[in-house]
């Protein structure tokens, strides 16, 4: 029987790429989407499209307001940042950071491993491109692998099996392309962009959108979602 | 200025104790509760009254739904053990335990703490009448302390000041009444019960009952909330 890990999908670029990896390693996909205020809602129906193409076991969108938290421009009315330089983009926390919204993503998906009991979390979180959110960095994964052992019932009876898995947590955003299309994925299907319009289309200068170009063109290609 | 601290609310005798502990050491105090489709809401009315009557600052209702995940007598259709010995509550994991619900709740509290700059979050937890639940362990919360430090700006600007506050943590049921008492906690205001009926009122068969009405029993009071 195959093992069952929790994917968290959000609909971009890179959820999709680990999405496609999880299942290339034979594992049953429980993939969990998060409604939590966002602006660009229409990641929901491209994770949706997803899940459905990828044959999911099993995929749930989780109803949360992380909005009343406020400070992001990604659920507050603040404006997205357009046109920076890439190289600035490591610098500090971005304006798009949204509070404790990997802690929070990951509890939820710790309480359904749990109930699946599900060994495997997998996290599209990546340290090279995004060094500016505090919670996509290793040592942050790792503190939170430590303590999500602690915190369930295989915590209590000593065994410390639960892995939060990172496969882009080091690769650039050409070496994600390269090894999702070398896994078949459609990115085409994905939406990365912070701010689209209202039909959905990406805005090509907020920071997500040029990582994106950037990492299409070092791959020769252009950008089947844009 | 008062600082500012998040009180996880939850409406009960032990979170209750915790509001009067935060206000006693000068904290403004945020409230949080959660409605997450637990069988007793009549505690989430409680919590109200209770915020009101302590004028905390600010007090949040947070909307999740943790039935979703299944596997507990509190969320699910199953029974809540009734009239069980009390040296017998301490051995395994209850039914009554839910999912990661300590490491959900604490991830909104901590997404708060962000937004407010608040470096202290409150949770009623106890090791000694709950040592069957993994989250109410010290090595979790300590776990999820140094987690958290890691998952903020802070944390990416090198300051680890926040802390997870368990004042009650190795108090037993006796202990927790009688420091409450000595803060003029009004304990008919709360709501312990696993299983009240419709109009409210406890059980006072569950473990929760029986922990509390033993808990007054030590203090030669009858509990004033059943």
């Amino acid at each position: 029987m195959p093992r069952n890990a929790v994917v968290l999908l959000s609909g971009g670029l890179d959820s999709t790429t680990v999405l496609a990896i999880a299942k290339r390693e034979g594992f049953e996909i429980n993939a969990m989407t998060f409604r939590y205020g966002q602006r660009h809602q229409i990641e929901i129906e491209s994770a949706q499209r997803i899940a459905a193409q990828a044959r999911v076991a099993q995929h749930v969108i989780v109803d949360i307001d992380l909005r009343m938290f406020g400070g992001s421009a990604l659920t507050a009315n603040l404006d997205v940042p357009k046109g920076r330089d890439v190289s600035e983009m490591g610098k500090g926390v971005p304006i798009t950071y949204v509070p404790a919204r990997n802690t929070v993503f990951l509890s939820f998906a710790l309480a359904w491993a749990e109930t699946l009991k599900s060994e495997d979390i997998f996290i599209g979180v990546n340290a090279l491109d995004y060094s500016g959110y505090p919670d996509c960095r290793p040592e942050y994964i790792e503190a939170y692998q430590r303590m999500a052992n602690l915190a369930t019932r295989e915590g209590v009876e000593g065994r410390q099996n639960l892995r939060i898995r990172t496969p882009l947590i080091d690769l650039s955003k050409a070496d994600i392309i390269r090894r999702g299309l070398s896994l078949d994925v459609d990115y085409g299907m994905t939406s990365t962009c912070y701010d689209p319009s209202a039909d959905g289309r990406a805005c090509r200068e907020c920071d997500a959108c040029q990582l994106r170009i950037k990492g299409f063109a070092a791959n020769g290609m252009e950008d089947p979602a844009q």
